[in-house]
Formats: C-alpha cells, structure tokens, sequence
C-alpha cells in the first residue's frame, strides 16, 4: 500500500504512519502538505493518506476538515493518536544560552508558549511551514549548503527529527500541556466502509439550512432523539458570507447501527448538504452508551410492528 | 353488517350510525352502553360500532378510551363529527312552566348548564343513565305502562328520539356552546387498516417509562423529530397509582406515511406500551402540513443514501 | 372555619375533611355536588371547601378542574389522601343472594366493575348522584318513609355510610385495586399562600397559544429548562372546539422556589392563559430532586452575576 | 485615546481602526500581533484594541477568541468589517510574468488560492508572519538596505500597502470570493457597556459541563426557550484533553434585554464557565426578530404577575 502523509521524515505524521504501517511493509510518500497528502488519494498516486485531523491544542485542523469536506468523497478508516511533545534542537556546538531565534510552525509554537515564556523569555519566534523544515535548514547549515544567513538558532522539533536530521537536543518534552496529543486518520477512498467493532465513531459533515433560528438545535435533536451522543462537534465557516456554518461531527457509533443510520437519515432530510466521512474504529476503544431502546434490536423490533401493524396484525 | 351502538333509537350514536350506513343496508344492534358496544365486536355479534370517543364540552369520553386502550385490539375505520344540541321535550300536554325536575344524562346536563341556569334556573337535575332513556320513560308514563312516580317533568333528549317516542318539544337547540360537536368512530377488527387519503389522523395509546422525568417531552419529541403534528393528546390515569398517566394520542397522517412509521416505531423503542388504534380519514378533510424534508419521497431518498453509504456508495 | 363539601354525612370527602378539621372544631357545610362547595367559598359562605380533584381509576375530577379553571380566582392550600374501598350495603334484613340491583355512583361502578363481575355477575347498575344517596334512600325505605319502589336492594358505599345510615355490610373492601386512593384538596380565597415546606407542589391551569404545532412541546420545555419536574398532567377541553385543550398541571415545588417562578413567569409570557392555582405541601412528602444549577442560591447567584455584568463589574 | 493594533501601517486592522478612530483624534500603537494588542489594554499600555475575530474564509481568529478567552476580562465594545481583498505588489520594475515566489500571510494565501491556482499556477507560498511584513521587505530590499537573498518576488498585501510601502501593484482585487469580509471588534476593560440600540448582538464564551451527553443540546436551549437566536457559535478546544470544547457564542440582543438577561443566567447556573465579553451595536444593524411573549415589557409583566402570585394577590 502507498501512503501519502506531511513528510519528509520525522514529523509526527510519519510517527502516526508508523502505528499504521511500518515502513517495510508499505511504501511511504512525504507530501509537502495536508492537502497534497488528500489529493494524492483522489488523484490516485497514493491508496491512503494519513493526515492530521484534531489537536488537543489547536483543535480541528482547519486544511483536513475543509479538504474532506468538499471534493471528491474520500472516508476515514481509522484513527491514531500521537503524543505531542516537542524537542529544542539545534546544530551540534550550540548551547541554550545561545538561542535567540527560534523556529517553529506557528502550531508548535502556540503549544510551547508557556514553556518558551517561562524558560526562555526573550526569543523570537521565525514562523516555519512544518514541524521539520528548520531541521533540515539547520542540518544543511551546518553541512556548509547554504548560502546567507539561516535567521534563527534553534528549533522546535518533533522527537524524531532529531536524529534524522543530525541535530543535537536542547530541551525534550517541551510542551506546555504534557497530555497534549493529535488525532490523526486514515483517509481512502469510499468503498471499504470497516465492519463494527462495537467502539466505533462516525464523522459527517452538515450545513444547515439557512436563515433558521434553531437549525442547529434541530439537528442535534436528530441525534438525541435516536440516543446517539456526539463526541466532536466543530463549526467551520462554510466560506461566502458571515454567519453560515459548516459542523464537522464525530458520533459515537457505527453507520451499521440502527440509531446511527437513522439519526443520518434525519441528517439526510432535513439539512442541505450532509457528507458521510466513515465508520471506524475509536483509538481508545471506548463503547457508547447504548440508551434503553436505542439497540438494533429494538429497532428491528419496532420495524416488525410497525409492518405488523400495516398488515393488520399488531396486537 | 352488523353495528352495534349506543340504543336505544333516538340517540346522538344513531345519528352518526346513520352517517355510516343507513338502516335499510345495515343492521343496527343498539346497547346498554359504550363498553357492550365495543364487546360486541370483540365477540364477534357484531362486525363494527359505532361509539363516542371525544365530546367539545366533556372531552374524550373515558368509557371509550379505556374500553380501546386494553383487552383484545380493535381499530379504529372511521370518524364521523354530530352537532351535540338538545330538545328539551315533555309528554304531550306538559307546558315549559309546568317543569320543575328534569332528567338528563348528567353529561347532556353539563352542556346545557348555562342555557338552564338562566332560563329554568330552579330546576332539579334528575340523573339518566342515557340521552334517551328519560324520553322513553316519558313515552311509558304516557300510556299508563307506568307505576309509582316518574320523578321528572321533561328531560334533555337527541332531536331524534323527539319522534321516536312521541313527545312535545318544549325548547330545541339547547345547548351552552352552538358549535358542540361529538366525535364518533367506527371500531373494528384489525386486518383493514384503510388506505390513506392525504388527510389521515393515527390515533395511539401510549404509557410513558416510570418515573423518569421528561418523559412527556421526549415522547412529544419523536413525534417532533419527525415533523409530525399531534391534533388530540389526552392523559388518562393508568389506574393502579397516582401519577401514572396513560396517553391518548391523535397524530396528523397515516401509518402507511413514513414519518408516521418512524415516529411510533420510536415510541416502540422507548415506551412500555404503545398500541395502534387504526389510521383512517379525518372527518373535517384537512390534509397536514408536511414539513420540508418529511415527504415519503424524502424518507425513500435517505433510505438509499444510507445503503450506498454502507455499500462505500455515497457521494 | 367553615368547610363547605361533598355531603351528606358519610362520604369519602367528609373522612377527608376529618384529616383536615375534627368537627368538633370547625363547622361542615355538606353540599349536594362538588360545584356547589367550591361556589359556597366563592361566595363567602364557607370559608373553605373540600373537594376531590383526582382519583387513581378516573383520574381527574372534572367538575373540580373546571370549576378552579375559570371563574373567581381560588387556590389550593392543602392536600389530603383517602383510601377509596366501598362497603356494599343493604337494609338489615337482605342477604347478598337477594341482591339484584346496586345503586352506586358510576364512579363507584367504575372502580369495583371485576369485583361485580366477578361475585355478582348479573347485577345492574342503577345510577346514583353519589356515594351516599342510595344508602339515605335504603334507610328511608326500611324506615317507610317511601311511597312507590326504591328500584334497587343493595348499594356501593363509603365505609362511614353503613354506621350513618344503618345499614348492614353484605362486603367489604370492595375495591378492583386494593390501593385505589383519592386525592382532595382544600380550596380557599386567594391570599394566603402556605409558606415552602421544602416539599411542596405548586398547581396550574394553562391554555396553549392556537394553532401552533409544538405548543405542548414548547410548554413543557419551560420547565424542563429549569429543572422543575412535572407530577401530573391532564388536558381538558376548552370547551369552544374540537382539539383545544387547556392542561391542569401539577409541577414539584413552590412559587417560592426560584426555578418554579421562572417556569411558570415563562409560561405567564408565552401562553394566552395561565391560572395559578396554589403551591402547598405534597402529601406525601417527597422532596423534588434539585438538579444541578436550579436550587435558590444558583438563581441568586446567577442574578447578581447579570447585575454586575451589565455594571461593568463581572469577572 | 490609545488604539492598539496589529501593525504596522497598511494593515486590514488598520483599515477597521481608521473606521472606528481617525490618526488626527488617536493615538495609533501599532502591535506585532493579535495577542500583544489584546494585552496592550491588560497591562494599561492602550485604552483600546482593535482585533480580528472571524473572517468569511478563515472562521474565528483562534488568537483572538483564545485570548479573550481566558486572562483579566476584557468586553467587545463595537465591531466593524472590513472588506478582504487583496493587491499582488512587487518592488518597483517587477512584472507579473517575472513572479515565481509570492510571500503571504497564511490567511491570505487560503483566500486567494484558486485565483493563485488559476492564474499564476506554478507560484511558491513564502509565509509571512503579517499581511505587510512582506511589503516591507520589498521595500527595504528595494532600497538596498538587506542583505542576502530576500526569497520571493512578490507579495499578498492588502491595498493600503501599496503606497504605504511604495510598492507596484501588479493585480487587484485578488480574493477568491469577492464578498469576503473580516470583522474586527473594539476590546476594552470592562465598565462600559455600550447602551442598547435595538440592534445589538452579545458574546459570550461558555464550557459545557463535562461528560454529559446532550450538554451542548440543553446549552441551546437555554436561549431557545427564552426566544435568543444565535448568530455565530464556535467550538475551540479548551485545550486540556480531546473532547473538550469551549464556545464562542453571539447571541442577537443585548445583555440589557430582559430574555438576554436570562439566557445567560441560565448558562451561568448550569455551565461550569460563563464569560460575558459584551454588547454592542451589530455593525449590519440588523434588529432581532423579537417572538411573542419575549419583550421586555412581557418580562416586566410576567415578573409582576409571579409577584402578585406570591401575594395572594394574583387573578
């Protein structure tokens, strides 16, 4: 299998490919961003994408939300969890107290404020576009490859690039929240929907309809009404005007449960635009509560009465 | 067929019988009250009743309600709406200024409270055990059939039974409200559940889960989810503790419409009892709003969207 | 005090006025129907009335609703539980082989209706204006004070009737369910609400607004939002139509309660009729479960919270 | 008075705060970003800030949402919306056919990506920590005042840059939805709320309590039942575990409203965290649709009416 993932190596991406396939097994293809990572399985040069999808900190990751949730339908097939902790490297022969400037995707950089203001007070942050892209600069740097000045002394790394890039640490486990950690998934294409496992969740996206005082309201009763509890729900901005949202949801549950599939199909009535995204199973395996009424047998029950009941034959 | 009613000739339940199927095609079974007319299409003397079942001064009629809510199941085929206004009629030769007692169902009572109040405001109520019960009495004493005292002057009779039973109107249209009307059904066997006409009303019983607060709204929502209006909701005492309520329930369309079907399926799911007490015309024609996204055509259209979804179909 | 009530002598509602007032501190007022008592203290003859409001088999107590719905505003201040088991009764003399027909109120027929059919099969029932009627008529039939036929031989009373009147017991505890109860109320002039007790139930009448779809819904959800928890609800036709109803409502707590007066303030501004109709202690002394954020000291604190922040002052 | 701003000079936040104050009547303290002009009023440095807080295409300014957030409380005082467009400048002599890197700020290169992808399709993103930190490099560079290689060509700026930084617009009006629009807010210490003008909108930041199924539903209805539409509601993760939102909410009216007023009492008394960050004139000045039963004067009705309840005194 060809994974398109936010490479090159050493980022926490390839860490959540990692749990995925080992390098062995599958054929790793580092993409510059999350959304050539998406694109790479549209356009058929990779069979899956892994791909950062919520952080602790940060909260969803606006470039895969809005990549999925529009163009051609692609699904989830699974999730991974990734701690994130960052490591202060810098080339070897520099100390701490050398460190003015550093480097650092503006993400890291907000997940290690307290961290920075607290021990390093005075350093200024020079924006990076990936978590190892100051790697690479400060390992090319350090071979004599550039050209003109680098402009910072350190950076702010995901672990693994420490030694993939040849660089020596400053500083591990920086991290101003050490529970901090990043959902990242599996994207393919529609047609392999993974059977339930029991601890399942399913991601859609849904508009809502216009102008309605209560729209949002609505729609959620359309999940409490069938007992389907949401484990994730975030707005996006659909894009054209103030005020329309898009809402990116995570439900406890599987497409193959009774509740869920007709919580959707309430989805499906009511609201304009409603995206399927997968069925798949949860990283900490955590089963829904299944409220009283709510299993498939109650509404393959509820199904044989009522087609009773349309024959006559209810009692 | 055979109809079994409320008797004797001359009643309100034999004007609507005679909206249903005139004597010369049918055969009318009257009985001593509502419970004998249900139970006799439960024991098979008769193929359909005709009873009362809602009243606009007196509300649903109790007897009825609970006569359908247990014991072997029956349906409802029918409705059929009777203005409720009475003759106040004495035996020949009886003048208005003569009468001091009269006999009156006492629910024919309460309806004509205010029209007596202020006309015959010192007259005694004499209670009957039915409309008509009180004109035959008249009828008896009139011919001499009779020993010892009637006990009442004139009595509240169904314009009908004036004829019926040879007696002088003293007073006609009596009634507190003109536009009182009673609802009568058609009860029958189960096995024909009338097709739908677009202008269909479901009537249910439903007991709630115990003691759980919110248990009215929730029920409420299944309907609401579903876009399902509710045009009747009457509570009426479980009977073996206070505070438990059973439901009678009328809701806009017919169980063969798919928000219909999804609507009680839920009940089915969630409540310990809910039975089906026949989908069939409304008397007054009016068809339901369907709300945006509740058509058959939308239910069907969401039925497949979640099979191509689970088949890795969707788009 | 003056309690005027349900007489004469020997009904269940004279054993509820004994657990309110001994006679020999309080004067009764019998009066011949439960309209009658609660106009009695209306008019100032009586100062208060006892009246029953809702039974265990036929729920609530029509005449009671309606007469509290509308007219001169009067509030409840107490209630009261009475068993309701009958004693069926004859003149001294009359075996329970010779019983043919029983005078019963037709609530009383109503609640011992299996018993009947079970031990005495072929009995009729020959309708009475109220519990003790028949058993008056039995003595004064023994005593030959009657001319012409009693028409029945035995009679459905309350247990106290059978001393009173002179009776002999054929059986007693007649009752279908052994723990059939009646609840009464004492009905007085606006102006003394009973302090909380901490226990305590507050009564409503409450009209929706027309014609509005989730009316019932809507209504409810007042208080849900609040955290006040419903005991009963009854609808009863307004009288005026088919399918309006008004609803007679028992919600846990008082009107001092912070979270009652915000519902019912709710249902004040969005409903076109609401009668307060008391908030007095539970009989059965069940504290309501205060739910998180809806005691007292949460709506104070909330409130003074909205004050600073409209001053400028909320942190 | 002192307006901090995300600086420098030809910024998007510069045009709103030219909107709200003229540089002849204020003092102008540019800020290198969103937070530092945030804290700029914390710390006393400034009396004012002007922030971003959504965009069309972007959703909420997650620096600007988390940093009010949380930390001293500060209130909105008044928003404004600047129009999104932006020029593509280059140093003087610079022609379109020559631009092979084009710096930008993140935000605006997102804005501008089908037009980049349609028209200048082979182009390389250079981020940029600002919308005119690029100009100013351009026009450094284009005085010879750096040395080394500057890495791009052109730049994304907004249109005040061009004469600002003495720069060659080379395209304008590049935007990819020409209706896009940012909307900043005035921040302020709090003790002035600015007073009701009938078209207002309210923002607030509320947690859920944790772990609750259905918490964001009873959230909802908090405002729901009191007749609140929300214009805007936003999820950010609070940033201490996967799962757990904060939200920032605008709700249509002003806290001065009564059914504002205990909407956000409601929250307050269930919701572990409430933050009120003001009520101000909503810059489209459109007026909230007001529901029967939820004007001030209903509130003012209804509160007395429960008072005279309590009294005794209600009819």
């Amino acid at each position: 299998m060809r994974y398109a993932y936010l490479g090159p190596a050493g980022t926490f991406t390839e860490a959540a490919l990692r749990q995925v396939a080992s390098p062995d097994e599958a054929e790793y293809l580092p993409q510059v961003d999350v959304v050539s990572a998406i694109e790479a399985v549209r356009d058929g040069r990779a069979d899956l994408a892994v791909v950062a999808i919520e952080s602790t900190v940060e909260g969803g990751v606006t470039a895969t939300l809005d990549s999925l949730a529009s163009g051609e339908p692609l699904v989830l097939l699974r999730e991974v969890l990734v701690p994130v902790q960052f490591t202060l490297a810098a080339a070897p022969g520099v100390a701490l107290a050398d460190v003015r400037r550093i480097s650092a995707h503006p993400h890291a950089w907000v997940q290690c404020r307290r961290w920075l203001a607290h021990r390093l007070p005075d350093v200024v942050h020079v924006p990076a576009t990936s978590n190892t892209a100051p790697a690479a600069l400060l390992q090319r740097a350090a071979a004599g490859e550039l050209t003109g000045e680098l402009g910072f002394d350190a950076a702010l790394v995901p672990p693994a690039a420490v030694d993939t890039y040849g660089l020596t640490p400053l500083a591990q486990d920086v991290a101003d929240n050490p529970q901090a950690v990043t959902r990242f998934v599996v994207v393919g294409r529609p047609g392999d929907v993974p059977p339930p496992t029991g601890a399942d969740k399913t991601t859609l996206v849904v508009h809502l309809p216009d102008n309605e005082a209560g729209a949002l309201l609505a729609m959620l009763e359309q999940f409490a009404t069938r007992g389907v509890n949401l484990s994730r729900i975030e707005s996006r901005p659909i894009g054209d005007a103030l005020g329309r949202y898009s809402f990116s949801i995570d439900a406890e549950g599987h497409v193959a449960d009774e509740r869920v599939a007709e919580a959707i199909m309430g989805l499906h009535r009511r609201c304009p635009y409603v995206r399927f995204l997968g069925s798949y199973p949860r990283a900490d395996a955590v089963e829904p509560t299944v409220h009283v009424g709510t299993s498939d047998a109650d509404y393959v029950a509820a199904r044989r009465w009522v087609a009773d009941v349309r024959d006559g034959r209810a009692t």
